[in-house]
């Protein structure tokens, strides 16, 4: 048997994880079978089964994936100083989710929110899915937090809420504005960093 | 037949409701029969569907009363001037869902949210479903959007930035925020009041 480059198992690998994304975003994760991956991938059972023996492990891989471009975002925005602001951070972010190399590029652009919402509730079900996404959102909350430590330590925001607080409430913007998308139809990431622009402005909020 | 009072109406129906909500919240939707249900609410088949013929409508009527204490919470917010500031309206709306008189009071903290995430799912299946969210979504939309425009109008907020996507990223922020307690566990509403607060305190946010 010939040897396979490593490059080349990465490009199959990828092949298959957008086929199996296309087919949960369009009908659901438990209307999709194996066969249907096969088929939108466009290849053998045995090429695939290589690499992924069931559609659970599928999309904990595709979650994965997605946490994977998501922290590569936030490492790079909080090497900058002074870090950028909660509106640039999101909006590169997103930006890289939905637009960058390792996205779900061949999604249309309503699939990737719907496919979120599927993972969501597919969570209640499965367990190792649920610790799978409780890792990735403990990275995420974390990035947010460091950098929300940053914005207090250099006095760009009051010290005195927690920091992991206004972590999850930005988490929390951006899971609520994937299911907007899911639920009511497309839009663009202008609508978040407008949002937390206008949020920004207000002066204070109950400083005391 | 004994003449029955509205008020007696009203609370049957409220008792369905409530043992349909626990039975979602608990096993799902799909693995939730109109059986379970009835065994639930302590009720006949014959007192139950004449309130609600499937589960579908049930779903739906769950979906339309948390719609309404929603408003009403909104509504009693906005006769209110100067408008209170985000983090409190935010507070007292949620205070009203959580544990108003009309709330699902008989869930445990997350039954909740985890029944929202079933809704949500079953939204891509059930365009009537989907309807009814969307019109309780406007509602909710219209009436940020309001407030957000006061704050506008009264210089507490930038006006160059869109007041519905200022809206929009507010009810983002709840909806995430349900997620993530039907996704990792159940806490309280100070973590958003918190993060808004923060926010509010970062100054301008690429005022220009």
């Amino acid at each position: 048997m010939a040897r396979v480059s490593q490059e080349h198992l990465d490009a199959r690998r990828r092949q298959i994880l957008d086929g199996a994304a296309r087919c949960f975003a369009r009908n659901g994760f438990h209307a999709t079978s194996m066969q249907d991956v096969l088929k939108e991938a466009g290849l053998s059972a045995g090429a695939v089964y290589r690499y992924f023996r069931s559609k659970e492990e599928l999309i904990r891989a595709i979650a994965e994936d997605v946490f994977g471009t998501v922290r590569a975002a936030f490492e790079s925005a909080a090497r900058e100083t002074p870090p950028p602001l909660p509106d640039v951070v999101l909006g590169r972010v997103l930006g890289q989710v939905f637009l960058g190399p390792q996205a779900m590029a061949d999604l249309d652009r309503e699939g990737f929110p719907r496919l979120v919402l599927q993972v969501w509730a597919e969570t209640l079900r499965d367990e190792e899915l649920a610790a799978t996404l409780r890792r990735g959102y403990e990275v995420v909350r974390d990035a947010w937090t460091t950098l929300v430590q940053q914005y207090q330590r250099s006095g760009l925001m009051r010290d005195d809420v927690p920091a992991d607080h206004v972590a999850r409430t930005l988490v929390a913007a951006v899971q609520g504005f994937i299911a907007q998308q899911a639920l009511f139809g497309e839009s663009g990431i202008e609508v978040l960093e407008d949002g937390l622009r206008g949020l920004m402005s207000v002066p204070g909020g109950n400083i005391g």
